[in-house]
């Protein structure tokens, strides 16, 4: 059974398909590509492809000064205008590869078939690149869309709980973030580590429908788009400051805690909108709970570093820090927070609070 | 007297502004921005300017390689999301913040102020950017136009005779590949190193005019647009050659000649095809007269470099080489020809006699 829709984009439409089996249609049909592959997934690749490029998976390779070596290879494969890029991975593959396609001799054609269940249900969807600049996260980027999505199920095989986990946390999110219906819908599917196939895909389905809403309506997240950063950017310090050990959708799923935290402490919500959002953190709490080593990090994580880090987030404004929060009942707002010593502490307050209600899971 | 027209671009429509005194006006206007401007032009800026990132002008700076420095200064100087850019440079600098404000924060907006004639006639509007990597020129870039193009004319005063020439040499191009009555029109003018403001303004208005239709036709350079490569194909190979010795305007007006050699060597014209492509290679013969130390360096030019350089132009594609060449009565053809050990030879010849004709003009 293989489902397919439609993305509509300012720079052409888009095909994504979702199925099992499909990387192999891939490779056929784009015989000629030049492959930028995750190196962990070396095993998936017939034996006589010849111009492959290996990236490793961390968050070292999407960096600007990695980008150079690529686009040698590139030239050195002999990629000219009309060559097809076939990029297979995760996240940090999908970054580097919308960069370098959107760049390489001012834009080649690219294919991505995402990996990683984060890839599947969120990121591979929008077209957007996050690189990283001398350590600076995601300082610079862009807008460059594949001209087909291609999500085979049966890379899910090769994922562990926390890469499980931590694409359910996006598409909860997604889910979440386009209307209280699509999240009761989401946890209808009882979405799990240990889920089937078809589960899967219902679950990619619904939040990739849920996300192409968002991403239609704003593609360069100038307004609407600006909410699926929803446990973002108090996901991103956690990341920063535990040095990637915390992975990006682990650190969003805990951001969303701090966020429910953040709007109790401000009083945002009514009675409805706690019962709303509790829902939300009572599923990442139970999934968080196959993960013990994150209590670990947490218990380590000094939490100056992460205010600090919090405050770096190029997501803010001079006068202004910017999050999202859930409001009244339940629904989510971008919200702007002074800049000022209380500010900060509220936010350190909530990130304080949330923390040792995560480290409590496990007790 | 100021004039002025818009650009549609599918990224936003632009305003182009032609005038003197302009450069104080941007400043007042964008009282807040980041200043990216060319290091040769210091002294134009008042001395309470605060936010500045001075870039050299040359080959080097319009590198991946460099890129990484200049963000960094971009975000110590506290550019966000809405900081506005202000490019104030030639085309490197302009290539250099194409780039920048494209990728910064997955764009930031930006207005440009080209300070060459060449930039003011040609690459200021178009919104293309061409960066090397390891010293492969322009093998990565993108389209990313500013929201403004302001041309002072009070910069002209600042250029020498050779940047002056090059100016001219991609005016006298776009007005020929547009249309014989236009680039009649262009002769018309009586341009020269030595034109008055008004008659430079008349002459940028006809070149901008004249490109504006092949942007606005062929924004992602696929088809019409190509043809404004007449004259770069073979001027590329003549500056990386001599290392950038001869540079890009004066490259392309001997590329021009180049290319009307090819197109005898192989009877593509018909005599009015000849007289026509005369004309225009007179007026190249005229202006480059006053550069003898362009003699020089083609005296002693190796050829078979001259051949190599050509043959790695990342125009051509695995089979053929692109070129563009006047045919029939003298309209411009993007043409393919074999990348057999023939078709290097007639290129080749094309280029010996081209630059013997260019030697003897000064003997």
């Amino acid at each position: 059974m293989q489902k397919s829709f439609e993305i509509t984009s300012s720079s052409g439409n888009y095909q994504v398909t979702i199925g099992k089996g499909l990387l192999a249609a891939s490779l056929n049909k784009h015989a000629s590509a030049v492959i930028l592959i995750d190196d962990f997934l070396t095993g998936v690749l017939p034996a006589d492809e010849k111009k492959i490029i290996y990236v490793t998976a961390v968050e070292g390779s999407k960096s600007l000064e990695e980008a150079a070596p690529i686009v040698i290879k590139l030239r050195e494969l002999g990629a000219h205008r009309k060559t097809h890029l076939l990029a297979i991975g995760g996240g940090i593959i999908q970054d580097v590869s919308t960069f370098l396609a959107s760049i390489y001799m001012r834009g080649i054609p690219w294919s991505y078939l995402p990996t990683t269940l984060l890839g599947m249900v969120d990121s591979c969807v929008g077209g957007k690149s996050s690189i990283n600049v001398h350590g600076y996260k995601n300082l610079i980027g862009n807008f460059y869309p594949p001209s087909e999505v291609i999500i085979d199920l049966d890379f899910l095989r090769t994922l562990n709980a926390e890469q499980m986990i931590g694409g359910l946390f996006e598409a909860a999110k997604i889910c979440y973030a386009r209307s209280p219906s699509e999240f009761a819908a989401y946890l209808a599917d009882a979405p799990s580590i240990n889920m089937s196939p078809d589960q899967a895909e219902r679950i990619i389905l619904r939040s990739l429908r849920s996300k192409q809403w968002f991403i239609e309506i704003d593609e360069f997240d100038q307004k609407e788009r600006l909410l699926l950063n929803f446990g973002h950017t108090f996901g991103h310090a956690l990341e920063a400051a535990t040095e990637f050990r915390i992975s990006h959708g682990i650190a969003v799923g805990i951001g969303m805690i701090v966020a429910e935290e953040y709007a109790k402490q401000q009083t945002l919500l009514t009675p409805t909108g706690i019962k709303c959002i509790r829902q939300m953190t009572s599923h990442v709490e139970t999934l968080l709970h196959k993960l013990p080593e994150v209590a670990k990090e947490l218990r380590s994580l000094d939490i100056d570093l992460l205010s600090e880090k919090f405050d770096n987030d190029k997501k803010h404004l001079a006068e202004q820090y910017r999050i999202v929060v859930p409001k009244n009942d339940g629904i989510l707002e971008l919200v702007q927070v002074p800049r000022t010593a209380q500010g900060r502490a509220n936010i350190k307050e909530a990130y304080r609070v949330a923390l040792e209600r995560v480290i409590n899971i496990f007790h």
